[in-house]
């Protein structure tokens, strides 16, 4: 029963089988191999964008940072979520890399910044003097932290408050499949058609090993990346072992059959728990995260059961007295079973 | 017959095998999984350090840029030898992950510093001063970029300056276990018995997918390393997959035995490089790389016969008259085969 | 009637008459001239503090900037007030000297941090692992931005709940003097003796032309303090020209006397409005600032009239509806005269 | 008999007067004095280039460093001569200015680089792929640190090189005025249309107390200076009095003036030393700086007499046998005196 997170799973076979296949002779290093010819027109054609600039990393830190950095200045308030990965899960990547930019957190429900938040924190007036550091992009993460999903709509309004003042914007798509499994947008529509400049593609959550692409559809800024993410020692020399991954990642729609699954699974233990006596979604369940309030007894008789997620950050001591609620965050990958959730909805049921 | 590099090659089968294995099931990320607590207990084991502390990544720029910024405060200089890799082969990561330190070319035959240059750049009065960069850390490349080895006696002279100085010496071992194989040290005695600090310890080049092991001998700065890793994007979130190669590739003697094919196979080729008319061997060849002058008509028939490898930087046009010998870098790997070799050597002869 | 900012205000006679004798012959350069000799002598005796070390600069930018590089690592967060000049005022400087801190808003009322809101602040969650930042350091404006002064109690409240966790603390003195004067403390009272281990001390604000000492109660990291200096361009070659300055203006009490001015006009500024029909003073006014709703006709009219000052930012448009009220922004400076504050108040009045 | 430095002078006292004038009244601060907007239009006057931006600092790495960032990404190489000012002496500045560039040392008799060895250094191999660092840009010190002077052809000479290769160039002119004197090249001659695109003023040397100018003959990049300026804690509140001494010194001619006094002083200095027996100078004495092999009983008189000035670096002990002669760096300022320089030939003469 492991609900901790989604990369405590392992690879998908189709993705391991093209990682062995690719060790087979040699390949040139440092990203010009073929497997990598065939991912970069791939993705052009998935987003239809036949002018894209399409890189691998092996992580999602690296992508969004190397992307960001590429966006603003050093001098320049990146814009994204209170509770963006950027902001409070990469040790203050985004800040290392762009040499010193700053996070301006944005407040919004269940996971989503509110474009009229987003509007006022871009038009505040401490941005708009050299005393202050100057708007420098936008950050989207879709799905977000909070398992919720913009809708290329959403997405659009968004950007349109970061175009309307000049500013690029950029998506966190580490869960990228499950946003787009989960709104049946395409990948384009999800994207620049609704004003992304640059996306974090992210396989590692979603079966692959170790591989985020990161795209940007104005490719006038593909040589700079490419100098920033040797420099960031995040240019693979055997690159083949990320490119034979996104491959498989991609091939015959992998990628959105496992995303399918993990929100399936997530969708399924978020109908369960709502028919649990005293439990509560906390959000809207639209990927592959579910958010719940249970009652502390049947926490208890899940950790007891062996099962694993974790608690909300910040939430009451789950020792505590046994009328208060515990706040859980219950993470379902491409490799969980429907086993896997009727099993803990029993324990949790009791 | 690839000569190119020794990242053009696969993955060895024993380390393909374990990276296939550790996909199965669910495992803690972020490096807290069970087979890297059994990495960090195999390399304290072979280097007879029960404190070290052991982090993976995936690149070798990863793996010596953190650890010096471990090792140097920004303001510091790097001493390291005019060709070292971290020099002029990282597109500055050094600078970037260490906040601006300066690297600092100290000459010496054959790829290797010398012990008496080193100690004048150190003494530098440039480095006497607020005005000045000061004295930061001594990193040295082994094997070297030349295709020789630095002894432990050799080691311990340069470390030996250093120390006297009061500087922290790092080994960039992108070939370490070639260097090992070539000189039958062990591996406390290549390090911190002469004297390192913290070691790059490679396996990208010789048989894995892509993982470096950094060792620091002193834990203290264990934690530090963490967050750079972090706030880097080098920390995986599959983190098995690092520690899976690692493991096999340190398993039963692996490392040193696809180290030895390789050096064996480039003895061999230096070996029929003397015998062949108008040819020259240009360092000494003690590890897995080939420096040789060859005869002008000798490059064209190894290029026509699809010969791969590439001309020493700064060489004169090889399109230039048939007198004019062109400097070639041989490199060989553990998958380079006996016939690989044998048939260079025919095409060179004519 | 200028009440814009006291840093637009000259220097006062006694220092600009210390700057032309120091130009008088040769002097050492870049700090070692024989005023900073006493400089360095008098702080440590107005501190009590024989040990501290003590530098000068010509920014208050640079001064929080230096002093807080030295206290936190790139991957600290730096806790401040939401409204701190470190955080809005500085386009990034503490991000860019640190190498890329987080900087880390804190509420609290009237430009003074909540204890409580500094506790949960450092006791998030995010902070508790290598994903977030760590807690770096904690930064104290006094006198604040709102015009209202931390006393010595206040400010050991502080620091305590940042020792209680391990951290440093920094004043920012950019209006030290101001601070001192409003509540009587002595420096010493108000700073190590309270906690804290680095100062800002402000000049330019107050009389000076342009210096700021930093003084690091803990010596320990003084080398540090002057290579990052060096190499941020802030070691001034015709150092006694700073030194001149802070000599004149720490003599014979001479800072106090422009604080307890500059803060005496702004009290009777104060008194004077809260008797003005539709006025209000906005916060406690304890130094030399004061923020205050003035009628919109009573605004017009002081603008008519040649006034100076800024409105508070994001405050209703002012040339909106005669109904609304505008948020004024009033500094007094040593140099205002009794008279400019009649005269405003009697604008003012109507 | 100071010879030290020409940092050890104090103010002209044209400057001093203005910096005492300056500090009447109230000004609008952080660079929107009048006296600011009269300074730049009297540099675009001198410099014949109406559109210019011009800013002041306070120090010349400030000026140096901030100039570099805007000519070069993180990423890129600065060349410079081996023993330039930004190289040696500013402690890494330019490194943690522009993110982590890398200075790359160019080689050249008399502190003046080669124009042939400078091309060599841009066209090197290790530039030319996403592993190395990229050509970023120029740096061209005038006067040199070796007292030498580039002429108007010699700048473009290597600005030809530069732009021949897509760099900017940068003149390091902390002794601009020295140079202009020394050649009579107009400030346009010697800048801009020899190639110049951003130029390091010097006032601090040549008798201010310290200001600096950085003049960009393409505006584009002004805006973005504005804000490494002020992160970079080099904006000054009470700017006037860094514009006020930039004003008097440029007008009527005073800074002309003024380094025509010190290369008197240093010719005649040389011209006396090559009557000296065993004394033998160095470099061409061009500029303010006169370089001296003196022999050892000569310096000791000279030490004995209390003359002061530097030894050259790395130069052997002073205090060595009596046949060796003694490296000697002697500068001469505007406020060096006929009598000094006659008084120091005859304690040399014995």
């Amino acid at each position: 029963m492991e609900f901790a997170s989604d990369n405590t799973s392992g690879a998908a076979p189709g993705v391991l089988a093209a990682v062995v296949a690719a060790s087979e002779g040699y390949a040139p290093s440092y990203g010009t191999d073929q497997i990598m010819h065939r991912v970069t027109a791939r993705i052009r054609d998935l987003f239809e964008t036949p002018e894209a600039a399409v890189f691998l990393v092996a992580t999602g830190t690296a992508a969004n940072s190397l992307a960001l950095a590429c966006l603003t200045p050093p001098w320049g308030g990146v814009f994204c979520h209170e509770h963006a990965h950027v902001h409070e899960d990469e040790c203050g990547a985004p800040e290392f890399f762009t040499g010193g930019a700053k996070l301006i957190p944005v407040a919004g429900a269940h996971g989503r910044m509110s474009p009229a938040a987003l509007a006022a924190a871009i038009d505040s007036p401490v941005h708009g003097s050299v005393h202050g550091v100057q708007p420098g992009a936008v950050s989207i993460t879709n799905a977000t932290e909070a398992g919720t999903v913009y809708t290329p709509a959403m997405v659009a309004e968004l950007a349109g408050v970061a175009k309307a003042r000049g500013l690029p914007v950029h998506m966190d798509g580490a869960r990228f499949a499950n946003a787009l499994a989960s709104c049946g947008a395409s990948p384009a529509e999800m994207t620049w058609k609704s004003g992304i400049d640059a996306l974090s593609l992210g396989g590692s959550k979603n079966g692959c090993l170790g591989v985020e692409a990161v795209v940007l559809f104005d490719p006038a800024k593909a040589w700079e990346f490419e100098l920033r993410r040797k420099r960031a020692g995040h240019l693979f020399s055997k690159h083949r072992f990320l490119a034979a991954q996104m491959e498989a990642y991609l091939h015959d729609g992998l990628w959105m059959s496992l995303a399918q699954t993990a929100n399936a699974r997530a969708a399924r233990l978020a109908e369960g728990l709502r028919t649990c006596p005293g439990a509560t979604v906390l959000h809207p369940v639209e990927a592959n995260i579910v958010f719940a309030a249970l009652p502390r007894g049947a926490h208890r008789r899940a950790m007891a059961a062996g099962a694993r997620y974790y608690l909300v950050p910040g939430d009451p001591d789950p020792d505590g007295p046994p009328g208060d609620p515990v706040g859980c965050r219950l993470v379902c990958s491409w490799s969980t079973t429907e086993e896997d959730v009727a099993r803990l909805l029993d324990v949790i049921r009791g």
